[in-house]
C-alpha cells in the first residue's frame, strides 16, 4: 500500500491491559492471505456499550445490526474483519452477520443479542463469514488481555500504521483506564464516527450515561476530521465499559452529568480526539497534516460548515500538497460554503501570518513568507468570516498524487 | 499547461459573424507576457443582456458589477480578462472595476451602465487595470464581425482548447444565429453559471425573455456539470442579443411563453449545452468523460444531489481514473448524499452492465465485464435509487494525478 505516513508515530502508544476485557487476532485469509484480518474481543458480564453509526443511506449490515442492538445497551463479545464491508451486499449481507453472531456467541457463551460486529474493506461483495466463524471458539481460549496493538492491526486496510491510544484518570478516587483503537485511512468525511474505532474501559458506566459521554465527545473528535469528504457505509464507534473497576470500589455511574466522571469524560474525550487525528495523520497519500479554524460565522454549526468546505476543496488541498500559499482558493471554499460570511471584513492567517484582512492582501503579505509557511509539514489555516460568533475546528490532509494512485489501484 | 485533453475538438467549430456585434483580443501582459488575455466586445445600440451569475458569498468585483446591471438588461460593451479574477481584492478591486468600465465607455461611446465586465484567474491579487486600460480604444477601433475563435481564446486559462458552439435557426421565419464561447477548467462546480460563458445572437429579444429563456436551459447545461465540486467567485454567463435581426424582419420578442422563439430556446440550450460539456471535456487532467444519470429519486432536485455526490466523490473519480469497476463507491456516494435512497431496491448500470440490482450485486454481474467497460474513453453512470419518480444527468471527469500535478503547480 506504498509508503508509510511521514506522521507515523516514531514508537506506538503501549495500551495496558482493561479488566473484563481479552483479545485475540488471527489470519483468517478473508482477502488476502496471511494478513490478520479478524479480532475477537471477549467482555466480562456486565459490560455496558454505547456506539455511533454512520448515517449513510447505504450503510452496511453489520452497522444495522449494531444500530438495532445498541438500544439495550449490553455487550460480552465483538468480531471486526477487514477486507471486506459486507456493504450492499443485500439478504446474503445479513445472512453474514446472522452466521457471524451465531458463532461469536456459541464461542462467548452469550446470547446474539450481546455480540456486536463490523466489517470494514470492500463495497459490494458477499461475505464468505464460513472463513471465520470456525475460528472463532479457538481464538476465545487464547484471548489475552494485552493484544491491542495486534487488535489495531488487524482492522487494517489501507492504514500504514496502527491507531492506539489510552488514558488513566480516576472516578471517585478509583483508577480507572480507556483504551482505544481505530483505522483510517480512505473514505474518511465521518458523519457520527469514522470507519471503525473501538474504546474499552473498566469503568462502571450505565448505556444511557456511556451514550451521553460519547456524545458530547463527537464533534471534536471524529466528526472534526475529513480525509477526502467521503462519508463510509461503514462508520462504527463502539465504548465498551466493563465495569470491573466496581470491584476495587469504583461507583456504577447512572447519569452522565454526575461529577464523579467529569475527569473520566475529558480522558474519553482526549482518547477519542488523539485516534481521530491518527486517522487523519494517516490519510491516504498525504505529506500535510492541516488544521483549518473557522472563526466570526453566524454559528458553531455554520463554521463547521465553512470549515468543512475548505478542508474538503480538492484545490485547496492540492494547493498545500503544492506547497503553494494560494490563500484565494480559501476565500472560494469560504464562498461557495452557503453559510454567511461578509466578503469585505473576511480575514485569513496561514499560522501565525496575516495574509488577508478587511476583505483582500493584507498590507504587510509578502508572498514569500507564505511560501516559507508552506514547507512546514504540519500547515494551520485560520479564517474569519466577519459575521458573529460561531467557532468550529476540522483536521485534515493535503491531496497528493499518491492519494490518486492508491485509490485508482485499490482493487486491482 | 500540460497535456491536450483526450476530447479535444478534432476540429474546432467555425463561428458566423452575428450582426452587431464586434470583437477584438490582444496580449496586455496582465499575467503572462505574449499570452493572449484580454477581450473587448462592442455591441450595437438596442442591444438587450441578460445572464446568470455564481452564488458564491465570496463572489469577484466584476460579477458584483454585473449583478448591479443586469437589472436594466442592455448592454453595448463587454470587457473581459484573463490572468487575474479581481476577486477577493477589496476596494482596489472596485476601482479597477470603475477604471476599466470608464476606460470601456469612452471607447465604446456609451455609458457606464451599459459595460459588463468579466475576469478569471489568480484569486486575491490586486488586478492592475491600466495594464490595459489605454488598450480599449484601439481595440475599439479594430474590432471585427469574425473573432470568435480569438474571444474564446483570450479567456483560456488551464483550458487546453477554445469552447465554441453555434446554432442557426429561425423566429417567424427569419433566420437568426446564436454563438458562444466559455472557458474551464478547474473550480468547475457551477452554481448558477460556469466560470465565463458568452452567448452573442442577432435575435430580437426583451431583457425579460431573454432571462427567461437562458434560466430554462442552466439546469439541462452549466448547472449540470462539475469537475472539481469547487464552485467559483467569477461564475458569469452573459447572453447578448443585438436585435439586428429585426432590420431583416424577425419580430422583437417581449415573453418568454412567445410560441415564435420556441425554436430559439431550444437553440440556445443547445449551444449552452455543447458549452457546458467542452468545459467538462477540458477538465483538468482528465481521461474520462463521465455522465451520471440518477432515477427513482423522491424528486429531480434529491436525483440531482444524489448525481452530484457521485459526481464529486474522489473515490468515486479516482477508480475511473484507474479504471476500475468499484461500483461499491457508487453505492457509498449514494449513501452519503443524504437524500432518500432504499438500499435494498438500488440498481447500478456501468453503461449497458447491470452491475447491482435489489441491493446487491446483479447475478449474471461478472468484473471482468465491468473492467472491460471501464476501459472506454467515455463512461456512462446509472444508478436507480428505488424510492420514487425523480430524475437528474450530471457530467463530469476523472480525477487524476495530473489534476493535481496541474493544481499543485498552478502558480508557481
Amino acid at each position: 500500500m506504498g509508503k508509510i505516513s511521514p506522521f507515523a508515530p516514531k514508537r506506538l502508544a503501549k495500551l495496558p491491559p482493561i479488566e473484563g476485557v481479552r483479545i485475540a487476532t488471527t489470519a483468517a485469509g478473508i482477502r488476502y492471505p496471511g494478513r490478520t484480518d479478524l479480532l475477537f474481543a471477549l467482555f466480562d458480564p456486565g459490560t455496558t456499550v454505547a456506539g455511533a453509526l454512520t448515517k449513510s443511506k447505504t450503510a452496511s449490515a453489520p452497522v444495522d445490526w449494531c444500530r438495532q442492538h445498541l438500544a439495550h445497551g449490553m455487550a460480552r463479545a465483538l468480531v471486526v474483519n477487514s477486507g471486506n464491508a459486507n456493504a450492499f451486499t443485500g439478504k446474503r449481507g445479513r445472512e453474514a452477520v446472522a452466521l457471524t453472531v451465531e458463532a461469536a456467541a456459541s464461542a462467548a457463551d452469550c446470547l446474539d443479542a450481546d455480540v456486536y460486529v463490523a466489517s470494514t474493506g470492500v463495497i459490494g461483495e458477499p461475505l464468505d463469514a464460513r472463513k471465520f466463524t470456525g475460528l472463532l471458539g479457538d481464538l476465545a481460549r487464547r484471548a489475552k488481555p494485552d493484544a491491542y496493538e495486534q487488535a489495531a492491526r488487524a482492522i487494517m486496510t489501507t492504514d500504514t500504521y496502527p491507531k492506539l491510544a489510552t488514558r488513566k484518570t480516576e472516578i471517585d478516587g478509583v483508577e480507572v483506564s480507556i483504551n482505544g483503537i481505530a483505522k483510517g485511512a480512505g473514505m474518511i468525511a465521518p458523519n457520527m464516527a469514522t470507519m471503525l474505532a473501538f474504546v474499552f474501559t473498566d469503568a462502571a458506566i450505565e448505556p444511557v450515561a456511556l451514550r451521553a459521554s460519547l456524545d458530547s465527545s463527537l464533534e471534536q473528535s471524529f466528526n472534526a476530521v475529513t480525509i477526502d469528504s467521503d462519508t463510509s457505509t461503514s462508520d462504527t464507534l463502539l465504548v465498551f465499559a466493563t465495569g470491573a473497576a466496581a470491584i476495587r470500589g469504583a461507583p456504577r455511574i447512572a447519569v452522565a452529568e454526575d461529577p464523579r466522571i467529569t475527569a473520566f469524560r475529558l480522558a474519553l474525550a482526549q482518547v477519542m480526539r488523539e485516534l481521530a487525528l491518527q486517522v487523519v495523520k494517516d490519510g491516504e497519500g498525504l505529506t500535510k497534516f492541516v488544521t483549518v479554524r473557522v472563526t466570526g460565522a453566524e454559528n458553531d454549526a455554520a463554521a463547521h460548515r465553512i470549515a468543512q468546505s475548505i478542508a474538503n476543496s480538492p484545490l485547496v488541498k492540492t494547493a498545500i500538497a503544492g506547497e503553494d500559499p494560494n490563500w484565494g482558493r480559501i476565500v472560494m471554499a469560504i464562498g461557495k460554503a452557503g453559510e454567511a460570511a461578509d466578503r469585505d471584513r473576511i480575514a485569513i492567517w496561514l499560522g501565525d501570518i496575516l495574509v488577508a484582512t478587511e476583505g483582500e492582501v493584507a498590507p504587510d503579505y509578502r508572498e514569500a513568507k507564505g511560501a516559507a509557511y508552506m514547507k512546514n509539514a504540519e500547515i494551520s489555516i485560520r479564517a474569519d468570516v466577519g459575521i458573529g460568533q460561531g467557532t468550529a475546528t476540522v483536521f485534515t490532509c493535503d491531496l497528493t498524487k499518491d492519494y490518486v494512485a492508491i485509490n485508482a489501484d485499490y482493487r486491482s
